[in-house]
């Protein structure tokens, strides 16, 4: 594949070299001969014959970096110091702190923030509870709840490995749209006790944002706590992901000159994101869609969705393949015009897509390797994007999550609908405007400072319209 | 009482007046006139005939700032503008937030604090759970954890109500002591639920502070969580006010010159706080301690006690009482070297504190008002000391949890011992030098800086021993 070596596997290089004029230019060509690729040099202390220098080298990961290393030591004068990786260092001592937004410098203050101010506080909201949305962290807060089942392309590694993940994504609510987000990570995979748990710790915050839950325990979690809960409840592989594959959609159809419901769509994955695509798509007005897994195509009489022990299965199938077509991915790939990947790495080649009818767009994004090449799918097909931040149209649910998050907490909602989901994505696409759109152009950047404002106002809009039709 | 109006009562009343000269004054003397007083005043807008001004005041209630803005209205060419309450204007929003440790400036930061190379140092925990003290939030973050049962003098308000104090409570973990802590409130009142969901949350966190949890349920849920979980567990309402209590004690005996084994001691209280209390004394070496609660003097044949319905009853009666004195708290109290009350407001007089023995010790700690007046008590005792902010002595347990946890988490101790307790207890009582004690300063403020380091050291210094010998 045609990928550069990663920044995310980035090392810095604490080295002394002799002050001669050539000396940094040796040691770069010997990372670049190794395939590395020096990304920045900092000369940290000079003297009269030595350098103290830190060089920071992107790298293919940790078996690379020391080959790196290795070569490094070998030009002349060179002394290899530390090495640190730069990945590891921002994740040293955790990445989230809870800070006091106000200062307690005296006594005073310490009488207003905690006893005998705050018991005052706290009558207010026992006389109206409503009040809590005022006057408490439940404002502004959202719950990120794993069990750590699903972790990336990692899968079931539990809660404790799972956490960096969930520090990660809450430090992108913060930055992304101003939400508090606390990562709640759960000792247990029984979706009852989940359920139970949810509900319990579910007073102290505005909506909970569900993450990397294996299926199909996902869905029931989700559908109980939306059920019994009087927040939101909000599942980003499924709804994320789903919001994000319709906007990226809607502008590779308009870059195409195509319409969503005369389309083919064929969908790759029928777990969590599959399942949740395939309903907004639907809901949207996608017309004919056939969805396939590790199995192969997904249609009533498959035997193990005859025997009817999974209903998320059985319900795909009585909404997709009405040809009822039975067979592999590829065959269902014949003539169609859009793929749409969540499920695994390396599954198709460039002779499959060229198989797909004129124009073709294709979104494969299994992570951290697409299901096809990116490069050998844009021979054949017009529009391609994947989840890499690495090749142009990068489908990242980062683009939703935070912005949906702040249009329900902005509308203080107590639930979310699938009308906020589908705003939600019309207003994402919408924030790339017609000039700008191209097939390299389809989806904004997560660093736009419009998205996460256009998705929050979307889904605030329909929360309140929601909110007076019922009061 | 001697009390003055509390500045956790205070309002800002937003008005304009005349541009006379003697306008603020009549003012400030229609204010301490119906009893409030003036703590700031700040001109907002300056005219020729009429300066915009805001006034802060102290006033003992809401009624009684109703009435002295009424009052403030009868000043000649006042007019009265919006008036604020300033302690719920601290609380607007909550008191907390949530923030990413590290800038996300770019793709390159995304890369590294989320995917894909977050995934290297999920693998890292995968491969050595240690490593999440080390790259994850639970390095220093601590479950600040409320069913909501009995919350300062207010009881049983529920989880959402008790939020604004477990707000409070991270915000000075924080301030004290640099502990991120994170509030957690439980819709639910069943122990084993609490223990079950306290355990699912665990990982996470670096310790668990149980908060305002009412007794007896608070000792099995500690109980438990102490045997099944694998860090430690501190109930603040038991073990925070014991330390500071014993340490407080420690300088009251120096101050009138008696030892801990000899003095008669009485207790008033047998819940959470008086049973902690009483076990830390022990330990300490009380030897003559007698406990009192609301059906009077604790003693094996007292009817509720013999029928054996309450283990920590029976266990109090067990360690104290030795000379079997049956009665109520005023007949115990003869002749006593030390009362400790963490019980209700207003159950002794000045006359009941003048038949203890010399050089009396009096802690009144039930908020907001003591057992006794203090004023009152200090007419027969040597030494005395309230909960209160607005009293010499102030017995706060803001002197104890921030300490106690930052030396938990810098040994990255699993458990917490009663030695860990005692060591606090001695540390803090060791901040107040010998030529500072005096009866009005057996205890430091809250706001001196050596407090949380002393704590902290203290209880560190018993962790790492451990440790090492275990190891």
């Amino acid at each position: 594949m045609g990928f550069s070596p990663s920044i995310s596997n980035s090392i810095t290089v604490r080295l002394e070299l002799p002050a001669r004029a050539t000396a940094v230019g040796e040691l770069s060509s010997a990372v670049e001969k190794e395939g590395g690729m020096v990304t920045a040099v900092d000369i940290a202390e000079s003297g009269a014959e030595r350098l103290r220098t830190d060089i920071t080298i992107a790298t293919w990961g940790e078996a690379h970096a020391t080959q790196i290393v290795e070569a490094m030591r070998k030009v002349p004068g060179v002394e290899i110091g530390k090495v640190s990786d730069r990945t590891f260092l921002m994740h040293l001592g955790g990445k989230l702190s809870v800070e006091s937004k106000q200062p307690i410098r005296n006594r005073d203050d310490l009488s207003m923030i905690y006893t005998p101010g705050v018991a005052r506080v706290c009558q207010a909201i026992v006389d109206n509870p409503e009040d809590a949305r005022r006057l408490t962290i439940k404002r502004n807060t959202v719950a990120v709840v794993t069990d750590g089942t699903a972790v990336l392309g990692m899968g079931d590694i539990g809660p404790l490995a799972a956490l960096p993940v969930m520090e990660g994504k809450a430090a992108l609510f913060k930055r992304f749209a101003d939400v508090d987000a606390f990562p709640i990570v759960l000792d247990t995979k029984d979706a009852d006790e989940i359920v139970r748990i949810v509900k319990a710790i579910a007073p102290g915050f505005a909506g909970i944002n569900l993450e990397d839950i294996s299926a199909p325990r996902c869905f029931y979690i989700e559908r109980r706590l939306r059920e019994e809960l009087d927040i939101p409840v909000f599942h980003d592989d499924q709804h994320g992901t789903a919001i994000v594959v319709l906007a990226a959609l809607r502008n590779a159809l308009r870059v195409v000159d195509k319409e969503l419901p005369d389309v083919k769509i064929v969908l790759s994955g029928a777990g969590a994101a599959g399942s949740a695509i395939l309903r907004l798509l639907l809901m949207a007005g996608a017309t004919d869609v056939i969805v396939s897994d590790v199995h192969g195509v997904l249609h009533s009489e498959r035997a193990d969705i005859a025997r009817g022990d999974n209903a998320n299965m059985a319900w795909i199938a009585s909404q997709t393949n009405k040809g009822g077509l039975r067979g592999l991915l590829t065959e269902a790939l014949v003539g169609a015009d859009v793929f749409i990947g969540v499920s695994a790495g390396g599954i198709l080649t460039g002779d499959d897509i060229a198989t797909m009818g004129p124009d073709a767009i294709v979104f494969a994004m299994a992570n951290p390797t697409p299901e096809v090449d990116p490069a050998d799918a844009a021979e054949h097909a017009t529009v391609v994007a994947t989840g890499r931040s690495d090749f142009a149209n990068q489908i990242n649910n980062v683009l939703v999550f935070p912005g949906v998050f702040r249009g329900l907490m902005d509308a203080q909602s107590d639930h979310i609908t699938d009308e906020m989901l589908l705003a939600a994505a019309i207003a994402l696409s919408d924030v790339v405007g017609a000039d700008e759109r191209n097939p390299t152009y389809i989806i904004p950047s997560v660093f736009n400072p419009k998205v996460s404002k256009a998705v929050a106002q979307a889904v605030e809009k329909v929360a309140r319209e929601r909110v007076d039709a019922t009061s």
